[in-house]
C-alpha cells in the first residue's frame, strides 16, 4: 500500500509518465528492453546490493568479483552479448557495483593501440578470462600531465626486451582499478628509451601476477591503495617495477614500433587515439553522473512529500516539506538540470557519432571542437550534478545523512567524477583555450566550428524583456546566455592581449587569466545547454502534456541559472535590475508550477526500489518503516565487546581505581 | 627531514608564526597549556587514531568507549578537571573521537531543567558513571518542530507515575547519541497529559537498560540506527516506549511540576533555557566547524606546494600547483574565511558572555538579538566551512579522495553540522524574522538592538571607489556589504507588505518570500563578519608583521565575497561594472600576495601530524612515502577469499562451464 501523502501526488500528473519514460529511453521498445534487463538482474540474489551499506571494503571487493564472474554466466543464460541491445543497460542495472571494469579498458586499449598481431594474441585470452587485465597510467606523483610520467622502459637490443622501472617513489603506478588484488596483466605507460634517447610515453603489456598461483612476478611489488571515499568494491592498486623484463613484442605497436635493431618507427595517425579520450568523457556522463543525480532527485522529492514538518497555515496539519518555497528552490532546479543534461547528453552523443564517421573517413576537422565540448561538458555536468546530489542529501535533513537513505553513497561516488578522466579545472581551461583561439579567428573573419560561430556576432544590445512573462520566452533567455558567454570570452581575450602587449610573458599572462577563462568556458557550456534544451522542447510532440511540462523545466533551468549568477547578466547592463527582479519573480512562480508535477517527473526516471537502494526513496513512500526495519539488521545491533570490556566494569565500579 | 619544496615556503614568512599562533590561542600561556594537553593525549597510544580509516563502525564504537573510559583515568593522572584551563583543549586534542558526549548533555539538561532535589540525586550518579545518560528528543518523524513530537507521558495519579509511550512508528526516538548501545538512562521529551489534557513538551528521566546486565528494561525497545556518513564512533540510537512507567519524581521540574493530585504548576522563567540552545550553537562553531576547515586548509595548502604538475614556464621544472591562479583561487579564500570566522567566533563568545551576565541579572533584553546572531552565524559558518572543506578535498585531486588524506572524513563529519542543532534554512529564516521585525521598528523610528541599527540608516549613495586600490580600504568594502544587507532586507520587507496588502494571507506571503529572506539573513551575517574582521585588524599590534598579513586576509575575505556574488552588489547600481572589474583585479592581485605566506599561515594553526591524521598534510611534506607506507597496512592488502573462490576457478577455466 502506498503512503497516501505520496499517492495523492500521482493523481494530478499533467502528463503521461509512461510516455515521458519512453522519451527518456529513446522509444518504448528501449524501455521494454531496459526493464527486462533490470528484472533479470534484480531477481538474481547474487546481484543484490541490500547489504552494501553494512559491508567492509574487503566484503565489497569480494562481492564485486563474485558479481563479475556471475555476470558472465548470466549473460550466457540470457543470450546477452556485448554487441546486443541489452548490453548498455546491464551496468546501469548493477549500479556499477561490479569488478573487472578495468579489464575492459585493458581490452579496449589493446584494440586501439595494438597491432593486428597483438590484437589476435591478447583479445581472445582476455575475452575468455585466461588473464585479468588492468590499465596502469597514473602515478603517485603524476596525473593529468602525461609527459611528466617517470616510469621508464629501456630497450635492450641484446635480449630483444624492454626493461621496466619505476625509478622513484613518485613514479609508482597508483590508482589503477582491478590492479590492487585481481589483475594478472596490465598496460603500463612508460617513457621509452632506446640507446639512451627518450622517445616519450608508450604503452607496454606487463604480466604482474602468476597465472598459476597469483603470486607477484619477479621485480613486481603491487597491492591495494587502501580506503577511499567510495569505490570500496574496486581494488585500486599500486605497482612498483624493478628491472622487469618483457619481450619486444609487448610494446603496443599500432602507431610506433621498435625494430629488433632499435630503430624507432612511427606509423599511421594517432589522432583517432585522442578521439578515444573524448569519447570516454562523454560516455561516463550518462551512467556515472546523470543516473546518480536522477536517483538523488527521486529520493529527495519522494521523501519531501512524505515528510511533514511545522505548520504552513495555523490550525492545519503539519505541511509537506516540499510545500515550502525554500525546499522547492533546493530540489526543483536539480530536477530541471537532470532533464537539461539528459538532453545535452543526447546532443553530444549524436555529435560524436557524426565525428566518428568523419574520422573513419580520415577527416579530422571536427576533433578540436569535439575535444572542447567533451572537456567542457564533462567538467560542467560533473560539477553541477555533484552539487545537485549534495543539495538533495542536505534537503533530507538527518535522514539524508543516514547511509540507508542511499544519498551519501551517491554523493561520495559522483564526487570522484569531478577528478577522474581529467580534473575539471584542467578540462575547462582546455575548453577556454579553444574559445580564445576561435574568438581570435572569428574576430579576424576566419571561419570557426559551428558551436562557436556565435562568438563572431558580438551584439551590444539590451535584453528586450518588458515583464516577467517575457522571461518565459526561450529567445529572450537564450540570447541573454549567449551575450554573457560572448562577453566573458571577449573580455578575457582582451585582458590576455593587454597583458602580453604590456610585456608579460605569454605563459604568465595565461596563468593570470585562468580564473576568468574558467568562467568563460562554463558560460559557453551553460549557453549551449540552455539553447539545446529549448530546441529539444520545440521539437517534442505536443500531445500527452509532455511538451508543456518540459517547457516549464527548460524555463526553470534557464532562469535558475540567471537567478544564481545575476552578476554575469547585470555586469554590462545587458539585463537591468528591474529585469532581474522579473527573472526572480518568474523563477519563483515556476517553482509552484513544477512542484505540482514533481513526483510524476521523478517517477518517469523509472528507478526500481532495488536500484535506488534507499529507505527514503521507495515507490510506496513507507519511509519510517523501512528505516526502522533496515536499521535493525545493522551489524551495530550485535553485541559489542565494549560492554564486557569497558561499560560493565565502569558501571559496576570495578575498573581499577582511577 | 622536510621536503625542500615545503621547507622553502617557510623561509620567507612575512610574520612570526609563533606570535600568530599565540594570537589565535588568546595568548602565549594558552598556547602552552594547549600544547601540554595535546602532548599528553597524543603520546598515549590508547588515544591513537592511526587505524581509524581502516576500522568498521563496530570497531570505531568500541574504540570510542575505550577512549572515554581511559580519559577519566587520564584526567585524574594529569590533574585535569572539568573546570580547569586544560579542559577545553581535551576534546580538540581527541578530534572528538570519544564516546559519552551525550552523557554530558544528559548531565547539563538535568542541571538546567531539574529541581535542586533532582540535581542532588542524579548529578553525582552521572559524574561517577554509576549510570550512562543520553538525551532523547528527536523522533523518526519529527526534528526541528518540537511541538510536533508524538511521544506521550500520561500522568497516573493512582500510582503517582507517568506512563510513557511512542504511539506510532514516527514517534520513535531516533538519532540520540550514546543511546544505541551504551546508555542506561535518557532524558525523554514527551507531550505531558494530565486527566486527558495536553500540557505540551516536557523532559522525563527514563531508565532504558539494566544497571546489572545492561538488558533492556520492560517496555523498552532500543538499538543502533546503523551506518551514517560519518560519526561511526557514535552509537546513535532508536527507542520505542511501550507503557513504560516512571515515578512522578522523574519529570524534570525546575520550571513545571505535576503535584500528586495532578495539579500542573508552572514556576520561574524558562527564558534561560532558550539561552542554552543559542549557547550550544555558538559553542559548536570552534571545535566542530572551524577546526575542520583549518585542518583542511593545512592539508591542502601543504600538499599544493609539494605536488608539482605541468609546466608553468616552458623549459622549467613542473610547477607547484599552488602557483596556478586557479588553485590559489580555490584555497586562499578558504584560508581567509578560516581567519574571518575565528575572529567572529571571538566576537560571538564575548557577546554571549555579556548576554549571560545580563540574564543572570534577570535582564532578558539581549535574547532576541543573541538568538538571531547565533542562528544566522551557525548556519552561515557551517555552510561556508563545509563548502570550504569540500573545495580543499577536490583541490587535492585523486589523493584528496583517499581516506588517508584525511579530507574525506573531515568533509563527511562537518557536513552534519549543517543539519544538527537546527537545520540551516530554518535557522536563517529565524534570523530573517528578526531582521524584518527590526527593519519595521527602525523604519517607524523605534529603537533596535546594536547589531541592526544600520538597517535604519538606509543610504542611497554609490560606491565611491575610483581605482582598484580603493577596494583595499575596509571602509569601502564594509559599506558595500552594509548596503547589500540593507537592500535585501528592505526589498523583501516591501515584497512581504505588498503581498499582504494585495490580500495574500500572512503565512502564505511569508512562504513566498523565504528564498529572498534567506538571502537577506546571509547578507546580514556576511556584513557583520567583514566588519568584525576589519575592526579586529585595526586593533592588532603593528609589530611582527601580523597586522599586515591579517589585513591582506581581511581584504581577500571581503573581496572574494563580492567577486563570488557580484549580482548582489551590482543590482541597484551601488557598484558599477567598472568598479566590479576593479574588485576582480584587486582580488586576483591579493591571491599572489597571500600565496607567499600560505604555508606559514596554516603552520600558525599549529596542528600536529597526529591531529591532522593525513598522508598529505604532515609538517615535513613527505606525501608520497606516507601514502605508500600507510596503504600497505590497509586490511585490503590481506589475502582475500575472492581469489580461491572466484579468480582461481575463472583463470584456470574450472568454473562450471558457462
Amino acid at each position: 500500500s502506498v503512503n497516501p501523502d505520496l499517492g495523492s501526488e500521482r493523481q494530478t500528473a499533467s502528463f503521461s509518465v509512461e510516455k515521458l519514460t519512453a522519451l527518456l529511453d529513446g522509444g518504448a521498445e528501449q524501455t521494454q528492453i531496459r526493464r527486462a534487463v533490470v528484472e533479470a538482474i534484480e531477481s538474481d540474489p547474487v546481484f543484490s546490493r541490500e547489504n552494501q551499506y553494512f559491508q567492509t571494503q574487503n566484503e565489497r571487493y569480494e562481492a564485486a568479483v563474485r558479481k563479475a564472474v556471475h555476470l558472465q554466466k548470466k549473460m550466457h543464460e540470457m543470450g546477452w552479448t556485448e554487441n546486443g541491445p541489452e548490453y548498455k543497460y546491464i551496468y546501469r542495472a548493477l549500479s556499477g557495483d561490479v569488478a573487472f571494469l578495468l579489464h575492459r579498458v585493458f581490452m579496449r586499449s589493446i584494440s586501439v593501440l595494438g597491432s593486428d598481431k597483438q590484437i589476435a594474441k591478447w583479445i581472445p585470452l582476455a575475452t575468455q578470462h585466461k588473464l585479468i587485465g588492468s590499465y596502469a597510467q597514473t602515478e603517485l606523483g603524476h596525473g593529468t600531465y602525461l609527459q611528466g610520467l617517470e616510469t621508464t622502459a629501456v630497450f635492450d637490443s641484446a635480449t630483444q626486451e624492454f626493461i621496466l622501472n619505476t625509478p622513484k617513489i613518485s613514479a609508482m603506478k597508483w590508482w589503477p582499478g582491478d590492479m590492487g588484488r585481481s589483475a594478472t596483466h596490465t598496460v603500463v605507460f612508460a617513457q621509452l628509451y632506446i640507446h639512451g634517447k627518450c622517445y616519450g610515453i608508450h604503452p607496454f603489456i606487463v604480466q604482474i601476477r602468476s597465472l598459476q598461483d597469483h603470486s607477484l612476478c619477479p621485480g613486481i611489488t603491487a597491492g591495494d591503495i587502501g580506503p577511499k571515499m567510495n569505490f570500496e568494491h574496486v581494488d585500486n592498486g599500486y605497482l612498483l617495477l624493478k628491472n622487469v623484463r618483457i619481450p619486444r613484442e609487448n610494446m603496443l605497436s599500432k602507431f610506433c614500433e621498435v625494430r629488433p635493431d632499435g630503430t624507432y618507427v612511427r606509423q599511421g595517425s594517432q589522432k583517432i587515439n585522442y578521439f578515444t579520450m573524448t569519447t570516454v568523457r562523454i560516455s561516463l556522463i550518462s551512467d556515472e553522473v546523470l543516473t546518480p543525480l536522477m536517483k538523488a532527485c527521486t529520493i529527495a522529492i519522494r521523501y519531501s512529500v512524505v515528510r511533514r514538518q511545522s505548520k504552513l497555515k495555523p490550525g492545519e496539519q503539519e505541511a509537506k516539506i516540499l510545500d515550502y518555497q525554500t525546499q522547492q528552490e533546493k530540489l526543483l532546479p536539480q530536477l530541471a538540470a537532470a532533464y537539461a543534461f539528459h538532453f545535452i547528453n543526447d546532443y553530444l552523443q549524436e555529435l560524436f557519432n557524426r565525428g566518428y564517421r568523419e574520422i573513419q573517413r580520415k577527416n579530422f576537422d571536427m576533433l578540436p571542437e569535439l575535444h572542447a565540448l567533451s572537456s567542457g561538458f564533462k567538467a560542467v555536468i560533473t560539477q553541477h550534478c555533484t552539487a545537485g546530489v549534495e543539495i538533495c542529501l542536505r534537503a533530507c535533513g538527518g535522514h539524508g545523512y543516514s547511509l540507508l537513505s542511499g544519498l551519501p553513497s551517491l554523493y561520495t561516488k559522483i564526487l570522484a567524477s569531478c577528478i577522474y578522466e581529467g580534473e575539471n579545472t584542467v578540462l575547462l581551461l582546455q575548453t577556454a583555450r579553444f574559445l580564445i583561439k576561435c574568438f581570435m579567428a572569428a574576430s579576424a573573419g576566419q571561419p570557426v566550428p559551428p558551436s562557436v560561430t556565435y562568438l563572431a556576432a558580438v551584439k551590444h544590445g539590451k535584453c528586450p524583456a518588458k515583464n516577467k512573462l517575457d522571461f518565459l520566452s526561450p529567445d529572450i533567455y537564450t540570447e541573454a546566455y549567449q551575450h554573457v558567454a560572448v562577453r566573458l570570452t571577449s573580455s578575457t581575450a582582451a585582458k590576455l592581449q593587454d597583458l602580453i602587449q604590456s610585456g608579460v610573458k605569454k605563459h604568465d599572462a595565461w596563468n593570470q587569466c585562468t580564473v576568468q577563462l574558467v568562467q568563460a568556458a562554463k558560460a559557453h557550456c551553460h549557453y549551449i545547454a540552455v539553447k539545446n534544451f529549448a530546441e529539444t522542447v520545440e521539437k517534442l510532440e505536443t500531445k500527452a502534456g509532455i511538451q508543456k511540462i518540459m517547457k516549464h523545466l527548460c524555463d526553470l533551468f534557464a532562469l535558475h541559472g540567471i537567478f544564481s549568477n545575476t552578476g554575469a547578466f547585470l555586469h554590462d547592463g545587458y539585463t537591468s535590475a528591474a529585469q532581474m527582479d522579473m527573472v526572480t519573480a518568474s523563477f519563483l512562480d515556476l517553482l509552484v508550477v513544477i512542484r505540482k508535477d514533481a513526483v510524476p517527473l521523478v517517477d518517469a526516471f523509472d528507478f526500481t526500489d532495488k536500484s535506488l537502494n534507499s529507505a527514503l526513496g521507495s515507490y510506496d513512500g513507507r519511509v519510517y518503516q523501512r528505516l526502522y526495519e533496515w536499521a535493525q539488521k545493522s551489524p551495530t545491533n550485535q553485541m559489542s565487546p565494549a560492554y564486557e570490556r569497558y561499560l560493565k566494569p565502569l558501571l559496576h565500579n570495578t575498573l581499577s581505581k582511577l
